[in-house]
Parts: C-alpha cells; sequence; structure tokens
C-alpha cells in the first residue's frame, strides 16, 4: 500500500519556511506499513490542487493533503474536494460549536469568514480538530482513501493523533506489507570505502531488504529497510542482517537507532561517574556546544576552554612557549599539551583538544587549510591524531569537531584503531 | 519564468530527514525571479526518477534536481539523465583529478567508485564541486534547462553559490519582468509586535511591493520583494520602501542584505582594533562557536571559558563564593563577575556571558526553564539583562546566544534601548 503527501501553500514554495509536515507524516505513515512513494509542495490555487489531487488519488491509495484550509482568500482546498467527490457543502454542527465556544473565550467576535471554517463537503467524514478552527476531512472511493488537514503542524499532527492515523489504520488493515528500518551508525570511513566493504554483504541481502547511505558531518548512517507479508519473518530477517552488516563496519560503528556521538559518550561518561573537559581552538566553541546539546551533559561536562590565540593557550592551559615557538599552534605538540592542560585546570578525568586550520586563510604549504590536530588527555595516557579536511571553513569545523569526539568514545570504549 | 525543484532519496520519503534543500534553492530561485510551481520528493529508482524529470522539463522552463548522485549503488540518477539528454558516459578530468587530489590529501586509496565520480553524460556542462566528489551537471534543451546537484546541503549549496546561479541569472535574463529583494534584519522583538507595529506600514505600500517575515533563532528579517517592468523604477520604489521600513524598525533593526549579528560585531571590532572573550555557561560553546564561524575572526576573539560547573566558574572566571551562594549561578551577580572574570583573564576590551536555565531539567519555582541572565562587560561598565524564554533546550540556547551578542552589538553602537 502506497501513499502520496501533498503540502498546499506558496510559503513553502518561496522558500520561507521549511515543510516539516511531510516528513512527520511519513514516519507515522510507516509504522502503519503504508510506504510513501511521493511527497509534493505546490501553490495554492485551484487549477494545480485539482490537477495533483486527481492525479495522486490514482496512483496512491492513499493521500495525505495538509494545507489550504484556513479563513483567508487563498485557501481553496475544500471547493476542489467538493469537486472531485461531489455532494454539497453543508456546515458541521460539532464544529461549528467549537468555533463560537474558542471565540467566546477569546472576547473575539465570530466573523463570516470563521463560521464557513465548519463548511465540509457532504461526501467526507469529519476528522474533529480540538486544536483549532479547521477540521480535517476523509474522503473514500474506490478502495483509496484521501484526507485532508491543516497545514499549521500541531493542529495537523493532533489530528492524526486522534483520528487520522486510527482511520488509516482499519483501512490499511486490509492490505498484509509490513515494513520495518534499522539504522547504524558509522564514523571515521568515507562513503566509497564504507561501499567497497559492503559490496558482498549487500550481493547477499534478501531481496525484500535494501541498504542505504546517510551521510552527513556526524557520520554515515546505514539503514537497512525491509518489508514482506509476515511480521515476524521479517523482523528476523533484519535482525540478522543488521549483525551481519555490524561484522562488515567493526569498529567503525558506534552505535544503533536513534544516537549520536555526542550521546553516546555522554551515556558512558555518566554510567561511570567520570568528567570531561575540552580545549578548542580551531573548532571554536562547537565541540563543547555538541557535548552540552545533550540534556543531562552537566552531570559529566565541567566545562572548557576556547583558546584561540595562542596568549590564551600559554596563560591559561599552560602550552609552553617553546612548544608554540619550535612546532607552531598547528601541531601534535601544542594539541597535546592543550588537552593535558585542561584536563589539569578543570581537574576532569578526560579532556580533549584540535587545533588546525579551519581557513579560508591562514594554509601554508606545509600546514594546508584543513590540517586539524586532535587529542585526548586521560590519567593514562594522551592520544593525538592528524586529519587533513577540505577547504570549507564551517565544514572543517564541523568535521574536527566529531572527530575528537569520536576520538574520546574509542578511548572510553578501550578500542585500539 | 517557473521551476521544479526534486529532491531523490527514500530517507526523506520515510521521513527519517526533513527536505531542508528546497526551501534553501527556492529562496535562491526568487532572487532571480524565478518562481517555484511545484516541489517533488521521489524514490532512487531509475523508473521514479525518469518519470518525474521527464514530466518536470516539460512542464517548467527549469528544473533543479537534488540527492541521486553518490558513489554508492544506491544513486540512479546519472543513468536516467544520460538517456533523457544522449551522448555517452565520459569521465570529467578537472573532477577526476580534484577527486584525486582529495583522497591524497587524506592519505586514503582510490577506489574504482571514487573515480567513477568523475564520470558525466558527455551531454551536460560540469558544474565544479570544489567541496565534494559528485560534479553538479547543467542540461539545456529547447529553452529549458535541468541542473543536477548533490544531496549534501552544504555541498548543493556551493555549487549553487559558485556556479549554477550564475548560470541561471544569465539563462533567466531573457525575461523582461524584473524582481527585486531587499533584507533588513531584527533582533529583540516578536514577530506578533513587529506585525502590528507595521500594519500602516504595509497598508501604505504599492500593489507591486510585498512584505515577508522571515524568523529564525538569529532574528526576524523583514523581506520587501517587488516586480516591474522598469528596473530603475522598481530599485527606487523599493529603496524608499526600505527607508520607511528602517524608520519603523527602529533600534530593532541591525543589518541589510547578507549579514548576521556575528558578523555586524566582527565587523566593528576588527575596525577598531578591538577584543572579545566569552564566557558562557548555559549556552556551552554555543556563543563562541557563533563568533568563530565568522572567517577571519581570529583577529578579534581572543578565546572563551565554558564554565559548567559552579567550581570552574570560581576557580577560572573568578567568580566569588559568595555571590555564587548567595545569589546561586543564575543571578545577574553571578553573570555579571563572570564577564568581568573573562575580560581580566583573557585581556580582552570586551567580553560576554551566558548562565540560565536551559532545560529540559533543573527549573525551580523562583528560577524556571528558560530564564537566562546574559552580561557585556566593558573597561567602563558591565551591562545586564534577565531574559525568561521557553522550554525548549536547544532553542533557549540559541536564542540566549544570540541575545548576548545582540546585547554586545548594542553596545558597541552605543545605543540606548
Amino acid at each position: 500500500m502506497t501513499a502520496s503527501i501533498i503540502t498546499i501553500g506558496d510559503e513553502i514554495l518561496i522558500g520561507q519556511i521549511v515543510d516539516t509536515n511531510s516528513a512527520w507524516i511519513a514516519q507515522q505513515l510507516g509504522s502503519l506499513g503504508i510506504a510513501v512513494r511521493c511527497m509534493m509542495s505546490i501553490a495554492d490555487t485551484e487549477n494545480e490542487i485539482e490537477a495533483t489531487l486527481r492525479s495522486a488519488i490514482e496512483q496512491s491509495q492513499v493521500v495525505i493533503v495538509t494545507g489550504g484550509l484556513g479563513p483567508t482568500n487563498d485557501d481553496r482546498t475544500k471547493q476542489v474536494l467538493l469537486r472531485l467527490f461531489g455532494g454539497t457543502m453543508v456546515s458541521h454542527g460539532a464544529t461549528l460549536e467549537h468555533i463560537r465556544k474558542l471565540f467566546a473565550q477569546r472576547g473575539k467576535p465570530l466573523t463570516e469568514s470563521n463560521r464557513r471554517q465548519a463548511d465540509v463537503p457532504s461526501s467526507c467524514q469529519v476528522l474533529f480538530n480540538a486544536s483549532g478552527t479547521a477540521p480535517g476531512m476523509m474522503f473514500e472511493r474506490d478502495g483509496h482513501v484521501l484526507i485532508a488537514l491543516p497545514g499549521v503542524p500541531f493542529e495537523m499532527q493532533h489530528i492524526m493523533e486522534t483520528s487520522a492515523l486510527e482511520r488509516l489504520a482499519q483501512f490499511a488493515h486490509t492490505d498484509t506489507l509490513y515494513i520495518r528500518h534499522a539504522v547504524l551508525h558509522t564514523f571515521g570511513i568515507a562513503e566509497s570505502h564504507l561501499s567497497e566493504r559492503l559490496q558482498a554483504f549487500e550481493r547477499s541481502l534478501p531481496s525484500n531488504i535494501g541498504l542505504a547511505y546517510l551521510p552527513s558531518p556526524a557520520g554515515i548512517r546505514l539503514r537497512l529497510s525491509g518489508s514482506g507479508g509476515q511480521r515476524d519473518t521479517l523482523e528476523q530477517q533484519l535482525a540478522r542482517a543488521m549483525q551481519m552488516l555490524e561484522q562488515e563496519v567493526g569498529d567503525y560503528a558506534f552505535g544503533h537507532g536513534e544516537t549520536s556521538l555526542p550521546l553516546e559518550v555522554g551515556k558512558l561518561l555518566q554510567q561511570r561517574g567520570q568528567t570531561l573537559a575540552t580545549a578548542e581552538s580551531c573548532t571554536g566553541g562547537k565541540v563543547s556546544h555538541l557535548i552540552t546539546s545533550i540534556p543531562g551533559s552537566s552531570a559529566y561536562f565541567k566545562g572548557g576552554v576556547v583558546a584561540y590565540s595562542n596568549a590564551i593557550k600559554q596563560s591559561v592551559l599552560g602550552v609552553s612557549p617553546n612548544a608554540l615557538e619550535c612546532y607552531g599552534a598547528v601541531s601534535q605538540e601544542v594539541v597535546g599539551q592543550m588537552a593535558e592542560g585542561a584536563r589539569r585546570l578543570l581537574s576532569t578525568d578526560y579532556a580533549i583538544a584540535t587545533s588546525g586550520i579551519a581557513g579560508p586563510d591562514g594554509g601554508t604549504e606545509t600546514k594546508p587549510i584543513g590540517l586539524i590536530y586532535a587529542a585526548v588527555s586521560s590519567e593514562h595516557q594522551t592520544v593525538i591524531e592528524r586529519f587533513q579536511f577540505g577547504n570549507l571553513r564551517h565544514v572543517n569545523m564541523e568535521r574536527a569537531a566529531y572527530s575528537v569526539i569520536n576520538m574520546l568514545l574509542a578511548m572510553l570504549r578501550k578500542k585500539g584503531r
């Protein structure tokens, strides 16, 4: 069973707002075993809406439409739905009563356009909207279903959760295709190398399971997606495939499902009652920002120093003037001393440090833009790595930040690399 | 002239990621006077890609496609483009050379799938990708143009900014309707208050000029967009409207066009040869990250301290144990001492500090989640403000960071608030 998701509104087409409704709806449909084949954003004109809805309802058994139901003149969706599904426009009693109450509560007069919000085609089942004024509508014909919802995210979500999803589940139940996903997070290996490493694995996958690569500066997520008529069989197949995938990926894998490098590091530090500090040069605060973006990070993160100038590296972190002079700020000697200095200054179990040339200026022949040193220091050892990234400042800062957090995770897990 | 934007990738259709590329591209096209008529997200299968591209290029003069160009097996777009536009698959020399260099710099071997990334249909003009391995491609036929770009946002944006937009501007120039935009940046006023303040102004605008509100944690951008057949007349109208808008907005406005609070602060500090330090508690490094995201910020930013624990506030920043005990870490006394301590420790002209309760835990009746104190300290004075934000951790951190940078800008500009 497949679905199309259609969002209506000029504010999306001019790029003024990002459409987040479609992703949310897709997740909900996925959990019912309904696969989305297409998402579309279109303009708020009757012609465009009519042509798009006609073709969507032919191609998909489920069509979800959001937007185009407000009280202002630029909303045409209800007229189109009336033409497509027939009937007459009628006022929905419970919705009109609800609108009256809302306006009375706010002490505002009820206008004609407010009253018209309760009008719906007689061919629909109303999905009551307790969180706003525009009701949801569900139309069925020849084994296809169309649900129209307001575009405001919390109203849309509220109607989906209180009534639309249940109706869809009943509708989808005639179909027996289950869809399941499983995600493995990796870091520190390029997409092309990962894909070569996984060639044989991909070929060995049963035809109902597929592998996708989702790269970002925070790592590459590997997603296994499977479909099948037997839920238990599908889940067993997916579990087996994930086990094999983990073996192939080895130490580059760092977690499953909804996670991130800062979250994995945080879990281990919190479990062990250990603490962390940061000393940043080229990343300029990005590392501590990532660490503190995790709720509850104050349990293990004591603080950090952004040592952008050499004077601060000396005076606050205690880097030796000698090391700065002989090797320069971007060197393994200095980054190691920065990590050790931060650990001492802030009295923590671990400290991580970065020093590099983020760009766009400051590169030389021997120290080009994108050269980054990173260090992790514990009571027992200081580990230093050298990275050569690309030419873009913000990407270099982000990759350096995730790389040093990954080094810390490796040390916490006592992996050799 | 109209455009279709197509994003390819199963990760969008299952709702795992939100498509932000389309909104970004739509904004860029809008500034060239190209209106987006449709955005679509489709699956990574050859049939789906081919059918969608065929129909899009018939319906729109401009088609922008992102995604489906990676080195892995789940990318089919190039094969479809070859079928649609003809020619043979050829290796693009400059791209291959660039890929070679990237891998050599990183000390990694070049695989066959890496090499294949440089393959393009001979019917395209290559849009060089300095920030990644997959090149952009531009195809023209019968007055229609299709541009295919990688799906990774920063690579896509980089190619758009360095080559694709210029080519599109040349292409769009045959049309005689001029479209111009002008942006005013504001900070520190809610959208609803701004819109009340601007009601009369909006009514006074000529019919060919519109006003849009673009809110984000970095402030609300106000965009005036105008269209007309006479370029000079249009530009004069827009300049007049901008002048009036500035008067209405007053001190809440901080800049025009492509700018940001960290950039405006940086320009003034650099002009005056003055320096800055940060002391962060609740923002956890976000403030220094924003400051250092500006290229060349090392000229004025010396460094900062992330003092997440009270011990660090005392030992490193010199906050008095007395103030911490009497008033608590989240107080005007402590945040003021943090700013002064950072200015002393790092020997700078200015320092900014934050202390607050970002959430989701740690709120009390008298100090609820979202309570933030921020301070700016100079040789002459320390200014402190209290903010009450909402319940979301990451939003609170972001709003606090921009708020304290805005306070610094106000001091640098010697504005009274």
